[in-house]
């Protein structure tokens, strides 16, 4: 599978890291990751270049890397410093570094030429740091489906009165049009449905006695980030779509990791604003998410499953794929022009 | 795996189907399958046109098929009646029907073009209906091993002297040669064995006091279903073959439905000329029977295993192979015919 | 994969045959084998000739082996002698027979053509029936890794400090340079370690009061037979290398059996010149071993996973690597030479 490099990917959440070994799958590439002395977080192909035994095998020998079959060790800038049985060591005896930054609490790892590795590219939200704002951690879910058609799920409201219909969706949302755009490398998908009975969790949660609006906002951001924005107010007050903030609004975050042609990891975290100390309201939005995400886990590994046998005849595209259109549409040009550098170089 | 299409095939005995979504393989298609309102088995392609989700992962709205993904649904002529999001239907958003039909407590499927489905041509046998014949339905078998090495064991009477010796055969049987002939596309082969001690099964249930002669007719009819006839009479009788059935005689039916290259399903049942109001004495055979299939199944396991090594030179062929020859040959020329006709369209 | 066909490799321990039937599968191959009445084990290709089946699903019929699925019966030379139904057998009915040969409790198998086995060329060692060794049979160990790689492994004293630093190893050896050297198929590769503390197993059990000389000799056969002579003598005495017999020396013996390109079984046994009579002895020496071989399996396996893999710069070389540099270029002339062999033929 082809795979965009050039970018910032989610290694994992800052939690996962320490001083032992991790491992991590990412873009087909094994790679070893742990917290060295100054606190950062270093991440190395996880593969010696002798006898390939796997790095994360071997063990730390403080801040270095020793490999466990022969002792080659490595500094933490990849370079080899000691072959044991010899004097001198070849200077091809290094491992590829991968350039890792912690933001938000969360390790990212620049999968690209290490030289491209900006800093200022790595996702920022300012709410993720802001008082008004409460901050969920979720959890890594893993996907036996592509990124590509995890990413469809992420910019395409139509889907949830179907997948989600006592979760996030209720059927009065079934035929609400959609409405696509893209801004630069984001898919903006939007769609409100107004005067209607609050969804499950808005029923429970939200303290509305009447009906409501509600929205749901998808920002999906090129390769693998979405950052979904839904949430509901009094109908009385009849907000215009800039002031929804004065109702109740939930983001959904979700960073996807492509493990391979077939899986994902979708780490997700979520931000409210209301009851933002109140770490139990934060919970209850991650139970709900948590059935929300086992329905989609269900649907996307079944789509994997049957894109993997052949088909006689294309698929069939509808006007609620706009968002999917576009997303496909940005991931092609972006592997597009990765090539056309690739060539130049 | 070249499989002929223009046949109807098994999907399933008529109780295995209800209201409830059933799902099968079948010649490598996945099909939905469910009971409509009339009581009629219909059979759709288990995949939506549009994000090829499996249909049976979605729900019923009265007859119709509605996708669980986004709510396409699909009217019981396989075309869709609704795309939520949108006021039109794309012509192209149509589902594949499979014709079916319902006899003998099966439900046939047809899996080629479907104007070519003629359903006088659906496997029939008047004894499932005749008071004078007790009837026992059997099991659905899965044999990992494809239905050309399970359907050559179904024209194979000399195996049943070495795999089935406690139950089917007896060593007495195993240099009994076999008569063999093809009559269309229905390979029969039979042999004699002449006054001998009857068999684990007859010796049991058959009444017998002394030897008896007993005989094979295997009917395979190709593709996919194989009558066998086999029965015991008091040797004293000295009856002749066409006067057999004053004998105890049994058919046990088969019925093949290919999955895949290396997965098939036999589907069984049993009719029996005595004590044709005993339940119970269907159960003995179908017990016999179970003990003895089986058998068959290791044999064709291990078979199946070693056809996907290579192998250094062709198979040795001997007389016992006579009706699995004309079996493999009437196969072939099925499957030409086809392609003859694949081509002139 | 390729492998040496004209070479005698091990079938098996002695104690593993007897009168049932015994499978293995070697170089890729299916193999049935078992004792017949004059003591001596027979080897057949585990296919019959006819349909497939692996014989060691058929009986014995004395000496003979029969076919589970026909009847088919094979002498003790491959040759049908029987196939039922019929009175003649057809002479291409055979299956492939192995030259075999036991010697030191070991039943070899020759994989090559039957006319070019020579028992002469069975691996020997005296020392295996002298009394002044204590012998004991270790066991059957898998490896998910090709013979290649634990060959390696098994000329590779440089890996010992690190992968079994608790064993058979110590920090003290990390840097001690190896001498290796080839005599036509055998690699040898040795280091001594002077003035040093015993490693864990003569600690325990070499009665020891001060620092040891220690060595590693290894001898490796190519293609698959490792003789590793390690040991430890009192600093004190100052032994020359032809003199290491007066202290304490083990052999470790390694006989791969190639199964397919990622999986190898090595039998390994050991003989020492202390406690020679002492079984207990022979156990505690087991027990170390076992420990030490799991360290290398887990190394094997991972890199067998690892050289499954793409890699975009080939593997950096070292001089610990001498040994198996060596090896590996021993078996490329054997290939070779078979190679030009069969193509003259």
């Amino acid at each position: 599978m082809d795979y965009i490099r050039n970018h910032w990917y989610v290694a994992g959440f800052a939690s996962e890291f320490g001083e032992a070994f991790t491992t991590a799958t990412i873009l087909e590439e094994d790679i070893v990751l742990y917290r060295i002395a100054d606190g950062s977080v270093v991440a190395f192909e996880d593969r010696c270049p002798h006898r390939a035994l796997p790095l994360s095998m071997g063990k730390r020998i403080g801040d270095q890397l020793q490999c466990g079959y022969h002792g080659l060790t490595f500094g933490t800038d990849g370079q080899c410093v000691r072959v044991p049985g010899q004097r001198s060591v070849p200077p091809q005896a290094w491992v590829r570094k991968y350039p890792t930054h912690e933001r938000h609490g969360i390790v990212w790892i620049w999968m690209g030429a290490a030289e491209a590795a900006d800093t200022d590219l790595v996702f920022d939200m300012p709410e993720l740091d802001h008082p008004a704002w409460g901050v969920t951690q979720g959890e890594a879910l893993e996907f036996e489906s592509n990124y590509l058609n995890v990413a469809d799920n992420l910019c395409d409201p139509a889907h949830v009165s179907f997948v989600h219909p006592t979760t996030l969706g209720s059927p009065a949302s079934e035929d609400v049009p959609i409405r696509a755009r893209r801004k630069g490398r984001v898919i903006e998908i939007s769609r409100w449905i107004r005067n209607n009975a609050p969804i499950g969790f808005f029923q429970a949660h939200g303290g509305f006695s009447g009906n409501v609006d509600r929205w749901h906002y998808y920002y999906l951001h090129a390769p693998c980030i979405a950052v979904i924005d839904f949430g509901s107010a009094d109908t009385t007050l009849a907000l215009p779509e800039e002031r929804r903030g004065e109702g109740i609004q939930i983001y959904a975050l979700h960073f996807m990791t492509p493990v391979n042609a077939t899986r994902t990891i979708d780490r997700w975290m979520h931000l409210r604003n209301t009851a933002v100390d109140d770490p139990a309201a934060g919970q209850k939005i991650s139970d709900l998410l948590r059935v929300a995400f086992a329905e989609d886990k269900a649907i996307l590994e079944a789509v994997q499953r049957k894109e993997l046998q052949p088909r006689d005849r294309p698929p069939v595209r509808v006007a609620i794929d706009a968002g999917a259109n576009h997303y496909r549409r940005v991931v092609d040009e972006m592997l597009a022009a990765e090539r056309v550098q690739a060539a130049a170089e």
